[in-house]
Formats: C-alpha cells, structure tokens, sequence
C-alpha cells in the first residue's frame, strides 16, 4: 500500500461523515487505523477531520505513545503525528477546544467506561454514536488487498499440499503434532503468521466444529478436519478440508458428498445484491432436504480481510446484501456427536461475474 | 483446575459483590469466564448471582452457542447452561424479569452499543458500572496457577537454550528465521502456542522497542534482542535477553550493565505492598543516575497471566501496591535510536520472602 492508497481511503470516509454531517471521525480500533494510515502499532487513536483536503490534512491527526515514534514517522509520512501514552484521550482533549464541533466515535469498539472518561475530559463535546463506518468501507477489497488474501490463500494451499505428501497426516500421529507442522509449513511458505490456532480434529473430535487439538491420535478409518489459515501482511486466509485416511466408510462417502453439494451451492449463490440469508438458505436447504438439518450446527460463512471474522456475516439471520468485492467464506457442516463430522470451506471473493474461488485445494473425497 | 477450584473463585466473587451492594455480576470478558467456569469457547456471557450457595448455584448461569453444546457439558458440569447465540441479550433477557435487581457489567469491556442494546430490552434493569472485578481476583496467583506459569517460562527457557546450542542465533540468518524457530522450538518442548509475535531484533533494529521480525540478516556486531514466551493451558511467560553476536564492543558491554544493573533493582524492589510507582523509580533511576533516562522509552513492567499484560501495571504513573502473588515482569530497556538497544526482562512471583524468579535463562553478558 502506497500513502496515497490510504489517503484515498479517509477521503471515501469523508464521505460517509459528511453524509452524517460529522466534523470528525475519533478511530479507535486498531485495524481500522491500520486500515486508514498503513500504522501497526499497538497503540494508537486517530482523528479524521471531515473538512480536510486531499494533500493538506492539517485536521487529521495520529496518536501513539514513545515507543512508535519512528515507525509512525516511517508508515505515516502523510499525517500530523501526536507522541502520547494518552492517545486516544490526548486526542479528545485537543478536540475539546473546537467548540460545537460534531464527533463521531466507534460506538461498536469503544467501551463504557472510556466513553465516560472522555466525557469527563471534553464535557462539553458532542460525541455521537457512528459504529462500523470504516468496516463498512473494509468490506469492498480492491484489487491489491485481494493480491495479499490470494497470497495468504496460497501459503496455506501450499503447506496443506506439502504436509500431505510428506505424509504428515498419517495414522498414529497426534492432533497437535499435525496442527504445529501444518502452521510450521504455512510460514515456510509464504505466510507472516497464522489466521487462528489451527484445528485438527480426528475420529470423533471432527464431530465438534471448533476443536482445539489435542493429543489424540489419528486412526485408520477417521475423519480429519483441518480447518486453518495464513496471514500475509495483515490478510487472512481461511480454508477447511476433511480428509478420510485409510479407507471410506459409506456414510463417510454419503454425508461428505451431502456437504461437498451443500457448499457448492452457497458458492454458486454468490454475487452482488444477493441478500446473505439467501445464500445461507441455498447452502442449508440442501443439508435440510437430506434431513440432517439440525446436525449444521453454525452459519455459512463470513467475511474475511484484516480480520479473520468480519463484515458480511452470512447466515440465517443475516441482514444486508453481498458487494462486489466482498472476501467471504462459504463453509457449511454436518456433525453427527459422537462419530465424526465434515466441513468444507473455502474463501472466495464475490465478483460481478463469478465468484473468483481463493483456496485451490481441491475438494474431491481424498483419502490419504 | 478442578470444578471445586472455579466453585471457590465464584465464591470470592460474591464477596465482592456484596460488598457493591451488587445481586448480580454479568460477566462478558472471555478470559474472566474461563477464570470462573473453565469454559474455553470462544462465544459466552454469564451471569453470577451473589444469593448462590455453594454447591447449589441455581441463579448462576452460563449461556454459549450451539457449537459448544458438548463443551459447556465437559468443561462447567457444576452450572445450568443455557444454549443460545445471543448469549449476553439472552442472559439480559432472563434478568429482566427480576424486578428491582441490582445489575453490575464489566465497563472497562462491555462496549457502548452493547450497553445500548441492552437496555433496550431491559429497559427497567438497573445497570451499574463495575469495571476489574474478576481482574481484580486474577491479580493473585494460585499456586496451580504459578504452577502453568511456570511451566510456560520453561518451554521459553528450554527453547532458547536449544536455538542457540544448535547454532539458530548466528550471523547470516534473518530476524524472521530467528523468531519462527524460537516459536518452533517452544512448541517442541512444552508450550500450547506462543505469548505474542516473537520479537527478533538485530543491530540497529535492537533500539526499536516493539521491533516486528524482518529480513534484516544478523551481522557480527550486532545486538541482537529476542522477546518472547510461551502459553501453557492458557498461561503466558514473557521474556527478554539481549545477546551481542562474535564480539561485544566497549559500548555495548557498558550498556548491557547499566540495564543488567537497572533489571536487578528492579527486581529486588518486589515485595508484597511496596506502591508499583517504587519499584519503577528503582529500576529507572539507576538508567537516570548514568545519563540515560530519556533512552529508557516505556514502563518497567506489567502483570502477566491469563493475557499477557494484565494487572498491575508498574510504571511512573502506576497506582495501588503489589499484593503476594501478582505475577509480574521487569523489564527496563536502554534504545541508542540507529545503533542498538537492550532489553532485558523476567517474569516474576512476588512472595512475602524473595521474589520467585520464573524466567531462569541467564542473564550475564552472552556472546554468541
């Protein structure tokens, strides 16, 4: 990303706060600052004046504390920086001497207790409730945010393909082991860091959705189900796979072609202006026809970028369309308690034609 | 941990409850319900009722989704469990139903829109302000707990020692190599997953305090700063050494001693009921007393547990005493900006005797 890049991206939010007819946007969430200036650090606050303009933002301003001054300076070049352990509350009491201004503040990040401090701080500001503005903007990817989801995609396809012809997966092993080597490869190959601890979950334990590994030992005869994903410069990738080993039962074969045809359909549903429940019910109904319903037990999916879980969710209750641009995941399951269960996931990108399919690993049964 | 031992934290809790006049606590923070359930999962709210007995808490309540059905069931077999994806709402809902109830929230995590929604449905629920009380609780380490924390500086320890006697810290490799086999290593003997990001800082990115791992390549010469530790069942450790690779010039070695010096006054200030503000003024001034008090960029130290910074924090500006038990780092730091910096931190025990070192790695001047 370019400095450029991100002051494109406060000036689309100008937008959205004039639309409100805000003077400033307080941000708070790490991400969301991340997202706005290119800064990683781990303290910061960020004002947006609304009356700035492109090339001379003289009312925007960072914050961070003594540890960062170089980074900011280096990954803000653009932006008026404010050296304070305070960050966000230094910024309130500089904005406390703007008179009448409107301010807008991440009422969805922002605890209880911090709103009231700055309240004491800035007595006589208006702060005003504007939750989810900048994630509302994170939900569209361009084009150079999807090269980095692709890359973090890529690193687990590769890893996952390396663990399997080394013969990681192989009866005997444990859980934990095959978790550790499957992230061990993703860094080996290309990835920053890992999306969320890995699962792995064998046999029985492939009947929980979210499994945290443990000593068990794969058998001949299991279902194993990895669920895992890369992070390449701050993307997320997320896939799940499950896997046989040894040979397939014919209920294994039966419920993992249930749920390879109920993830192809949520696939096929995807694209712009359809509603996320739609999507969730092309997927579900086809779970719900073979009467195993009950046994998919979470939404479909959710989207995926800076964070490993955020806008759209989609799902049964889901609100809201799809848009063009959108990285989610589609990743429906059925889990018989006690026995074993299938998941199969993958992160796509929703596009005007079809949707573009990020995870390459193949779907097909594999037994290994 | 046993049933009895989350029993008798929830027990702790009512006293504090009563003390606030309090009939119930909704408690929202993940960790904080681990500490008093067990429950691991990553979606939970629960509501602890100050009327419970022990052995018969019936208005005491743990709510988690669908995905965790089999896991509330495990891991919280002493508490009704009730299965909905709202969790908090559905707990809040349930309270509105008993009038006149004295209602405390974590404020310092329930965010502003989660405040709102919940008055919303309850629109006649006295809700109060009760922010760290559970953290309050956490800051005094059992001795099963010092007993993971333990564990974890071990893994740390043992990992360290084997990178450098296989040769994983020498001039040639990357900062980014570095840290992944450190991670790697800790993995292998005994931790669950890593603290944070593993800090590898070589040469002139050694006087970054909070350095991300790059492809920067050790040099001969250089500093060379590791920060890092392991989690063992949820337990973080947090370490810090400063090695010089083939040579250590003559400003090195002074630095290294005046912070080697610092960390031991620091070290030696922890004891039950001295104010945080003392034992950060006993490490600093001996970096202020040589001319370096502006190079010493943070807060000595923080308290490490369930997060890896929690209560206390032990800094200039630090408020309240240290209680026997707190578990807590020390770790001051000399930054010369473009050339190099050392860091060096333990974690620690405070007993009524000597502090309990947990971080046993050496701390003489190591050329590597």
């Amino acid at each position: 990303m370019s400095t450029a890049d991100h002051a494109a991206r406060r000036a689309a939010l100008r937008g959205l706060l004039a639309d409100r007819d805000l003077d400033v946007l307080m941000v708070t969430d790490l991400l969301n600052i991340r997202y706005l200036t290119g800064f990683t650090g781990s303290n910061a606050a960020l004002i947006v004046d609304a009356s700035d303009e492109p090339g001379a933002e003289n009312g925007t301003l960072v914050c961070t504390d003594g540890r960062y001054v170089t980074q900011v300076g280096e990954q803000v070049p653009d932006l008026r920086a404010v050296i304070d352990r305070a960050s966000a509350a230094a910024l309130i009491r500089r904005l406390s001497e703007r008179a009448g201004a409107r301010v807008g503040f991440e009422s969805h990040v922002v605890t209880v207790d911090t709103l009231a401090d700055w309240q004491s701080i800035a007595p006589h500001l208006t702060l005003t409730r504007t939750p989810g503005l900048v994630e509302r903007l994170r939900e569209v990817k361009d084009e150079h945010e999807i090269g980095l989801l692709r890359r973090a995609c890529a690193a687990a396809d590769v890893a996952l393909a390396a663990l399997i012809e080394r013969g990681g997966l192989r009866p005997g092993r444990t859980e934990r082991e095959v978790g550790r080597e499957l992230e061990f490869l993703m860094l080996e190959h290309g990835a920053d860091g890992v999306s969320f601890e890995t699962i792995v979950a064998a046999g029985a334990n492939s009947a929980i959705p979210h499994h945290r590994p443990t000593g068990a030992v794969l058998a001949t005869g299991d279902f194993v189900k990895l669920d895992f994903g890369a992070t390449v410069a701050g993307y997320h990738s997320d896939m799940t796979r499950t896997f046989v080993l040894g040979a397939a039962a014919d209920w294994q074969r039966d419920v993992y072609e249930l749920v390879l045809r109920s993830q192809a359909a949520g696939r096929a549903a995807l694209a712009p202006g359809v509603p996320v429940g739609d999507v969730d019910t092309a997927s579900r109904s086809v779970i719900e026809e073979a009467g195993y319903g009950e046994l998919f037990l979470h939404g479909l999916g959710h989207g995926v970028g800076l964070e490993i879980h955020e806008a759209p969710g989609i799902g049964k209750a889901g609100t809201g369309t799809l848009l063009a641009g959108a990285a989610v995941t589609v990743e429906p399951g059925v889990y018989f308690s006690g026995r074993g269960g299938v998941r199969i996931e993958d992160t796509l990108v929703v596009r005007e034609e079809e949707p573009e399919l990020l995870t390459l690993t193949s779907k097909d049964l594999t037994i290994v």
